[in-house]
């Protein structure tokens, strides 16, 4: 089998989402910010979440990242060639735990602007 | 120090909830009950909320998921006399993450229906 093609993960169907799974894959700062960032651009190649999300981690810290999402229900990937491309299940998630993913995303936007407001105000500071 | 009034438990001032260990700390099932009963409820006394939210645990184990809950900043505990009062942290939470906590009480008692007609559907089948 082909490195990069094979894939054991077992992703739960829609009916089978566990709240308590669920929120504990959100549980982690780089896992928020990724499914922040496949909620807002749609589909994406694994290797530009790592960059474009500005996740300081190796693709292998990153493959475990996305396994727990993917376990719990949060992400599906899908394999095209050598490729992995992910999306957030929002609809699933939404039929199951309605405005749970759009408190979160929108909570987490919050959390970033917060955080980014407390930077300035830092880096504001006369040297 | 008596017993039952000691309390080293640090709960975070409402600006530095985290939205990471807000979710970590609900994503358990237990404390998932708690904090379902104790936002239908209101304040409640800790050994009523054990009782009543039917969890199956000592007061120890209850007192270790409350402190979970407590110091990410989703539940507050008062002491009056020798007993505690718990309640939800709803203005501080909602302030923070809007839409957040409702979507999760909500959603965990839809999980319950779900279990419930699971049960019914199990329960019904003739023996």
């Amino acid at each position: 089998m082909l490195e990069g093609v094979m894939d054991d993960v077992v992703e739960p169907a829609g009916e089978d989402l566990q709240l308590p799974r669920v929120l504990a894959a959100l549980a982690e700062p780089n896992r928020l910010a990724t499914v922040r960032y496949v909620a807002r651009s749609g589909e994406s190649c694994c290797s530009e979440v790592i960059q474009e999300a500005g996740l300081a981690m190796t693709k292998s810290t990153f493959s475990h990242h996305l396994r727990i999402l993917r376990e719990a229900g949060v992400l599906t990937k899908r394999i095209q060639g050598t490729k992995g491309f992910t999306r957030l299940r929002k609809d699933d998630l939404d039929l199951r735990f309605p405005g749970l993913m759009d408190a979160i995303i929108d909570a987490e936007n919050q959390d970033l602007h917060v955080e980014r407001s407390r930077d300035s105000a830092s880096s504001a500071t006369p040297s």
